[in-house]
C-alpha cells in the first residue's frame, strides 16, 4: 500500500533538515544558556567555526546554497509548545524547574541572531556576533549542519543498495560496540555525540541501539530533543566556553587566575548535586586543581575532556586525597576521543577507586570509519568556539597542546598566569 | 506520518505469507511441469520432504498449526490475470510464446493437491500424492515454507534493534560477496536460491542488490515472481526428478539404461538454444556422457550439480572435444554448493575454455551462518523429491555417493545398469 501523502510530503526538501527544532542540541548549552542568562546577558560575543582537519575542503564539498538553506532554516525556528512545556515541566538531573520561568519566557521568544559565511581557501568562515545567551546557541547546531551536509555530498552519489549496506555495516559496527560494552558491570554511559553525529535520524538510531542493548547501563543523551521524544534523561553540565568568556572579560592578570574559579562559583550557586561537575582542563588540570578553593573540593566530580585520560583522572584522584576526599565517593566522567574499547578499559581501570561514567560523543555517533573508499565520511575535528567577547580573543589551553586556540601572545601570557608548562603533545582525531 | 491503514493491515496474518503466489516458484518447474503435462500428464507420483540435516529437529523448531497454515495457504492460491499475462506474453530465453495455450489454460485452473503431515522422531514427514504435473509444482514452495519458519521460529526471540543488525550483518555479508565478484570480467551468474531462501522478501532483496551491484553481470533470477516483478530474466532448464520419474516408469532394465536419454529426447523436441542444458550426473556423469546418442553432444551445454565441480567440467570438456565438438562453443553452468570464493575460483579456471555461467543458490538467499548465537540460522540441506512414480521407488545416485536416494535393492541395480563404480564421497552442507 503506498501512502501518496508520505510521498508527496517526501518530494519537499522539508521531509529532512538538519537541525529540526532550537532544543536538537545539547542539554549542557541550555544549562549554560540560562546560567550566561541570569549572570551576563549582555556580553558580546563571536562563535566561529574551525575545521582542525585542513585536509577536509569543507567549501568544495558542501554547496554554499545548500548550507545557507539549512543555517536560515534554522534561524526559522522558535521553541514549540510541546518542548516549552518539557523543560518547564520534566524533571532533569532529579529537579523540578531547572529552567526558571524568566529564562522561559526569553527562551520561548527566541530565534537565533544572523550568520556571517565567506569561503576562504576552500574552508568557510562562518561566524555568529552577538549577546553571549544567543550566540552560543548556535554552536552545536552550526556544528552538526557541517557535519551531515558533508556526509550528504558522499551520500549524493551513491546507489541504492550501495546506501543500504552502508547503513547495515554502519548498524552492525556500533551494535559490535554495544555487544563488547554490556558485559561490563556497574557500566554508565551516555550519548555526548549531537555535534559531530552522522545526521539526526543516525544518533536517533544510536540511542535507541544503546537503549535495547545496554539497557539501564545506558544512562541518557546529551541531546534534548531525543530526550523528550524518547523518554531519556537529557545529560551535560558545563563547557569549556565559560572559563574562556569569563577570562577572556578579566581585566588583568589577578581577575584572569581568578576567572575559571568565578565560573564554578557562579555554578555553585546556581546548582547541586550531580550537576556540579568540575571541568577542570581549560587552562592546565594539574594547575586549576593545586589552586583550587576548598569548597570545590566538595562538588561531585570532575570531567576529564584533553589529555590522557587515566593520567587526567590520578591526578583528579590525587587531588581529592590531597584535600581529605574519599575518591570513592567522587564522579569521574571521560568524554574526550571515547570508543568501545578505550570505554571498557577506563572502566576496568577506574571502577571501585572511583565512580565513572562515560560521555561518548563522535564514536557513537558517526563511526563511519573505514566504510566508504578512501574514507570519505569518516569524522573529522569541527568545533565552534567562542573566539572574541566584548571585543577580546578567547584562550583555551586544555591538556593537549593540539587543542590550544588563540592568538600567540595571548596564549603565552595565559601559560604564565596558570603555571601550565611542558604538555604532551597528542593527535586529535575527532 | 502515520498510515494508519497499512498499519492496520500489518496487524492481520496474511501481510507475509511465505509463499505468495503460484509463480513464486523456480521456472524450471514450469519448463519442467509443461514437458510433463505434454508427455506424462497420467504419472502418478508421490514426493516427500527429506532433512538431511537430522539435527535439526524441525518438528520441535516449528509448530504444527502454523506449518498447516502456509501450507494450506499455498493451496488456496491460483495464477493472478497478471502472472497469467506474463507467462503467456514475456519472452524467455528469447522466445515467445513458451507456454502453449493448453498448458496455460490448465495452468490457470490449477490448485495444487492436498498434502499429508505427519510428526516422526522430531521431524515433519510431510508427502505430496498425485498425478506428477500437479504434485511436482509442491517441491519448491514446500521447501521455502519450512525453511521460513524455522527462521521465522528464531526470529521470534529477538529484539527489534537486534533484528535489524542481523539483517544489517547479513545485507553485508551479501555485499562482500558482490564486491568480491564485481571485479571479474565476463562473470555470468544468476539467482537460483528459492527453495532454500532465508524468506521471500530477503530473496528479493539479494536479487535487486545483485542487479545494482553486479549490472548486467547477474543475468537473472530462477525465481519467476521475482523475475517479473523486477523485470529481470527467468533461469532455469531442467532437473533430476524428470530422468528419476522416466527411470521408476522404465519395464526393465534396456529400458532403465536407455530413459534418461528419453527424458532429454522429449526435451528436445520442445526447446532449443540455452535451454539444451544436460544435466547428467543422476546416475553418474561419466557413464551418462559415454554412453549419449551423438545428437546429444550438440546442446549448448551441462550442469554441474553434483560431485567435485572442477572435475565434472574436465569431463564435459574432455567428452565435447571427444566427441569432434569446440568446447569454447559450449556452456557449463555450476549450480552446486557454491560461494563466491568458489565461483571466482572456477571462472578463473574455465572461463575461455568454456562459456561459463553459476547458477547460486543457498549461499546467496540464506547465508545467516555464524550471524546468531549457536549458528540458529546457519542453512540446512532440505530436499523434496519424487520418491515413487506409478507405485515404483525412485532412485538417483548423483557424483557423490551421500546424495544418493532410494530403496538399497535398487541403488545397487541402478548402479549395475549405469555402470557406475566407486565415487568419491563429498560431504553435502546445503
Amino acid at each position: 500500500m503506498v501512502d501518496i501523502a508520505t510521498r508527496v510530503w517526501n518530494h519537499k526538501w522539508k521531509i529532512d533538515p538538519i537541525v529540526r527544532s532550537l532544543i536538537d542540541t545539547d542539554f549542557y548549552k541550555l544549562l549554560m544558556c540560562q546560567s550566561v542568562f541570569r549572570n551576563k546577558p549582555d556580553t558580546q560575543v563571536t562563535f566561529s567555526l574551525i575545521n582542525r582537519t585542513k585536509d577536509i575542503r569543507l567549501a568544495e564539498l558542501i554547496d554554499e546554497g545548500e548550507l545557507r538553506e539549512q543555517l536560515d532554516h534554522i534561524r526559522s525556528l522558535s521553541l514549540r509548545r510541546g518542548e516549552s512545556t518539557w523543560m518547564r515541566g520534566n524533571t532533569f538531573y532529579g529537579k523540578r524547574q531547572m529552567f526558571t520561568p524568566e529564562f522561559m519566557d526569553w527562551f520561548e521568544a527566541l530565534r537565533l541572531p544572523p550568520y556571517h559565511l565567506e569561503k576562504r581557501d576552500g574552508q568557510y568562515e562562518l561566524t555568529f556576533e552577538g549577546s553571549w545567551p544567543e550566540v552560543m546557541l548556535w554552536e552545536i547546531p552550526a556544528l552538526a549542519v557541517l557535519m551531515e551536509l558533508r556526509g550528504r555530498a558522499v551520500l549524493g552519489e551513491m546507489g541504492r543498495f550501495e546506501l543500504q549496506v552502508l547503513y547495515a555495516r554502519a548498524m552492525t559496527k556500533l551494535w559490535e560496540k554495544i555487544e563488547h560494552l554490556r558485559p561490563i558491570d556497574g557500566l554508565r554511559i551516555a550519548d555526548f555525540g549531537t555535534r559531530r553525529r552522522h545526521s539526526f535520524l543516525w544518533q536517533d538510531w544510536c540511542v535507541q541501539a544503546m537503549t535495547e542493548g545496554l539497557g539501564d547501563r545506558f544512562v541518557g543523551t546529551s541531546n534534548c530533543l531525543i530526550a523528550k521524544n524518547r523518554d531519556l534523561e537529557a545529560i551535560g553540565t558545563n563547557a569549556h566556553e565559560l572559563p574562556m568568556v569569563y577570562s577572556a572579560l578579566a581585566e588583568d592578570d589577578a581577575a584572569l587566575a581568578r576567572a575559571p574559579y568565578d565560573v564554578l562559583s557562579d555554578w555553585h550557586e546556581e546548582h547541586e548535586g550531580n550537576l556540579r561537575i568540575i571541568l577542570p582542563d581549560t587552562y592546565g588540570t594539574r594547575g586549576f586543581l593545586d589552586n583550587a578553593p576548598d569548597w570545590l573540593a566538595g562538588w561531585t566530580g570532575i570531567r576529564i575532556d584533553s589529555g590522557d585520560p587515566a593520567a587526567g583522572a590520578e591526578i583528579a584522584i590525587d587531588w581529592w586525597k590531597a584535600r581529605g576526599e574519599d575518591p570513592k565517593d567522587k564522579l569521574i566522567i571521560f568524554s574526550d576521543g571515547l570508543d568501545a574499547e578505550k570505554i571498557a578499559e577506563l572502566h576496568k581501570q577506574f571502577a571501585g577507586r572511583v565512580k565513572v561514567s562515560f560521555g561518548w560523543g563522535t564514536m557513537l555517533t558517526n563511526d563511519f570509519k573505514g566504510l566508504t573508499a578512501g574514507d570519505t565520511l569518516a569524522p573529522f575535528s569541527l568545533v565552534c568556539k567562542a573566539v572574541e567577547a566584548n571585543g577580546r580573543p578567547t584562550v583555551k589551553l586544555s591538556d593537549n597542546p593540539n587543542k590550544a586556540m588563540g592568538p600567540v601572545d595571548e596564549i603565552a601570557r595565559y601559560k604564565r598566569v596558570f603555571g601550565v608548562g611542558e604538555q604532551e603533545r597528542l593527535e586529535v582525531v575527532v
